[in-house]
């Protein structure tokens, strides 16, 4: 009954047989080897287009050296108020990217146009003090659970390259996005104007598996340098490739994220159905936040159930008097009768 | 016959299996897990002495942030001019760090007490043009393949420590020095003064596995956040830990490299004898610097060897006329029998 | 009837006298100078304390690099939203000192006790991935045109020296604050718990004279380094020492400033009385936001009067339905005449 | 008899005029006003082309933002070893430019194209490790007080641009250069190739007047912001405009820099005369490096002269066994009277 994170959870069996697999052998470091090349082609698969895909250390990298591909002197990044970036990395975006975060506040995690809209307008050309528009981030998942449709985001993109300003997306989840989604990998980015993307495999199977990807050459040029001046050039990059290259093949992603997503769908429904909880945001994948009775909370806790208690602000609600708010995630390994027991549990 | 680096080498089978182990179960992500904390006590076991262990992703990472810790405003830190940190790192230290080099020339790889004592001699506290002191960096092995000496590190680290600067040692090869020596693990650091080591496990036998090394709790505060600013925090953190779980317990590591520089000495033993072929340095280690003459080199390029040509003048050597000088790295799998027929071909 | 801003304004004649006197001579350069060890004097005893005064270009510079004596890894900074930092410095601070600024809401441009604490509580020194707080800081006057009363100051202090964090000042209009209060510079700085002032001359009479003050040795270490990476250590130090020679001396900086606010409260007076304006906050020295009619507005700037509209919100107020937000700022050179001219044209 | 550097002089009789002239009235802040209009005219007009003229507080934040304009993660700049971005800017090119610096050993303080280009090529593209090559800065007067001839500097060009690099100039000194050649201000930059210039006055008459001037509208994109985030956007920015103004207008800059490269013919020609002192280098502007005998060098020192000794290592030259090195700098106010009793001290 472990729903404290996906990133508590270990590796698939078929990423944990890839890199044993990939434990023999010699072959060049630093991404000259042909398992990197595979994994390069099956990127370019998945998105159905041209791909330049670069490894990094984790999700916080990937998405400030991301965001550094656009630096620029007093450079300005309009995200969610509650996005990762904004809050959970320490300030890796300002120091790796030289920047500043706009955070602009927005229902059910998601920035809507004309806040976006607002918010780039408060920078003008002229106004040298106030620093100059960067690049614009969203999150698929967001930090609430919820996903973006191909169409919202195609509204924003619009607005940023209006603005001249890329259109980033930090997708740690974006396996479950994707399995939640009647639209393509394709659609849910490039051509709905992503310009660059956090493409996440850690949370969904993998042990160490993040990358940068661009969808065009220009905007790539130079991250080889980005990457490696910040430490993130894996000598022996095959061990991460072979993740990749397993996470990837047959759909294997899609259908870790599939299960992940059927478990927090059965979750949810457990909890609609409850008295003592009830969802406090509609979810789009493995990600559910829910308003638990305190009783509920308490017997819960006690019967074992691992979960985040979560302060409501952050995800736009009003601090509940009646109970908490928690977080419970599910996982590519999640089990039904976990989240059956979690349900029993609910009502005692 | 492939000897062009250690990390062309993928990883040891205990390594591959602590993995293959630890891909199963849920754990606290973020280093949490029970898994890191006995990884931290084998540490401290190899050292005899209160250890801080903080896993990045690369040997680049942990070399620039090891020094941030050690970051001032206007800060130099004091080198070899072949170092990896001024030669190989692409400005990590420079941009992590926010700090300059100043590269000091050395036979073998190696600062001399006397050449340190003058370099830091022109940043006079009141000379604030020229910038202050913050930290001297060796190499164990060194960039040309030897080793220091527990009494040349203490020697350095005297001069260090009375201008007040911490020493900091780039470890990426450390099992190789270590086994190549008499002394142990607390002889060639702490016990002779280093302050902070870039331990590397990745090039002897793990996937991806460094550390920054601390030897006392002062000198390692706050670098969790600077770990953490950089990317360089993993979430499922146990991918780290049982790696190095594998590597460090029963003298593994130590097994390794020993394997791994007995197979250069094998190497070395047969340069020496042949006639086509000298070392060009003395090896402490698993890296070899060879004189070859033309005719070897083409015989050993042809009969399928692989290694890299290395230029003279960063080993502070004359470019030769009658020869190449290039660069022989065994790893932990090396076989006898690779180097027998590397030894062979040298002489046709 | 030039309100625009008090950097419009050009030199005092006390201070345009001694520049021309300092044109002449030879004197080291970088500080080394005389008239540099005059100025520290009268800095010493403006304050009636131990001084460290460091020259910059700019108070931008002055709040970035003061800021930046605090750094650390992750570091954030508690300021108003409105502050000038996280407002009009297109990024300095975060750039210059490797910060995040955590933007605080409050009335009348202050940050409250209350609200200051619940920030910092955001960040538990466990949460590594929110960063760790670094400094506070707050200006005077504000950027709302009030000022800080001693014991507001100290309350915040204590709250920021309880967390281990040290208070700054901006104090690009410190002369007018003191102009305007009873207490002393003593009492407005280090004796409520200042440990950096930001102290600006330029607005207040100077051409360029601004300078990063600390009140203990220990603060200031480091610091010249510091303003020299940043390319801020004027070489003919002399041209910033002669200004503040001729502010500091025989209370000229408190003579201009008493002077601004003067003007300053004979505009808040005549538009009170007014019809069609009223003050929109209660001004505590040279900087007035008025709320004026559109027909006022009309009849102003047809009368040739120079101000500039100000965006409601940023002042923590509702955007008016009947008229315009406006700021006027007075200085050292305001002219009576202008001000009645101002007022009589208010109601036409 | 003051021969300590140029920064030791105050500021022409014109400046002082026209900054006391400017003390007056009120005028848009932070560059919007006519007298800066006019400044930008005067140095169209004294190029001969379009320029982009942007104040900075010091010639080190001139030379480290110019180069920030070329900023590239892993960028190198290549530069002379003894060129004062190298030396005497405690790390700011570093710091605001996020570079490393390539230093190239060269006699009389110049750069000579084989070694930019033996050092360029030590950059490919595909070596990630070194870091990519990003500019290319001369100083003109060198550091050794030598000028490159327009040709010379013409073929540094063509090789910084053959491999995609700007040309950057330090014109600390360029005024002395200038006045020491029979070229024009164009002929020394734009027609040369010389994409960005640190354009100094502070040394040749003016207080504090550094600006970074670029040749195309393409090349200065963004850079108000780049000088803005480093604190280096001047609110009363008249006070540095009034000073250009005087120092530019009716050649009064070269008269300027012809009296102090008279006074440093005179000294140079005594020099060579004496018996007790001989160049050290062939003078191209208003620095010399003399060599002195120590009988010489006492009965100066004795006598009253002010002058530095100077690292023979850092000119290229032998430190001499008989005698000393030392610099003699000679300025817009320096008299015949002092030269001759410098020279007449020296053989006593």
């Amino acid at each position: 009954m472990n729903f404290a994170s996906d990133n508590w959870a270990g590796a698939s069996e078929r990423v944990v047989a890839a890199l044993a697999a990939a434990g023999d052998g010699a072959m060049p470091a630093y991404g000259g080897d042909p398992l990197t090349a595979r994994v390069e082609r099956l990127f370019a698969e998945a998105f159905e287009h041209e791909t330049h895909v670069f490894f990094v250390a984790t999700g916080t990298a990937a998405n400030a050296l991301a965001l550094a591909q656009a630096g620029r002197a007093g450079g300005v990044v309009f995200c969610h108020a509650g996005a990762h970036i904004a809050v959970d990395e320490a300030g890796a975006p300002e120091f790796l990217a030289g920047c500043r975060l706009h955070p602009i506040e927005g229902a059910a995690g998601k920035i809507t146009p004309d806040a976006l809209r607002a918010a780039i307008a408060r920078y003008p050309a002229a106004a040298i003090h106030h620093g100059q528009p960067m690049a614009v981030s969203i999150s698929q998942l967001t930090e609430a659970g919820t996903a973006y449709a191909p169409d919202e985001i195609r509204a924003l993109a619009e607005i940023a390259h209006g603005a001249g300003l890329p259109l980033h997306m930090d997708g740690s989840r974006f396996a479950n996005a994707l399995a939640g989604s009647t639209a393509s990998a394709a659609e849910l980015t490039w051509c709905a104007g992503v310009d660059m993307l956090s493409f996440g495999g850690t949370k969904n199977g993998c042990f160490a598996a993040e990358a940068v990807v661009f969808f065009d050459s220009a905007r790539a040029a130079g991250f080889a340098f980005q990457r490696k001046r910040a430490g993130h050039l894996f000598s022996k990059s095959r061990f991460v490739s072979a993740q990749f290259a397993a996470y990837l093949e047959d759909g294997h992603w899609l259908a870790l994220a599939a299960h992940a997503n059927a478990m927090a769908a059965r979750l949810a429904a457990g909890v609609a159905a409850s008295r003592g909880a009830r969802l406090a945001l509609a979810p789009d994948g493995n990600e559910l936040f829910i308003h638990l009775t305190r009783d509920a909370d308490s017997r819960l806790r006690a019967g074992g159930a691992v979960y985040h208690g979560w302060p409501a602000e952050t995800l736009g609600l009003a601090k509940p008097d009646d109970g908490v708010i928690v977080r419970a995630v599910t996982n590519f390994r999640t089990r039904a009768g976990e989240v059956d027991r979690f349900v029993a549990l609910i009502d005692g």
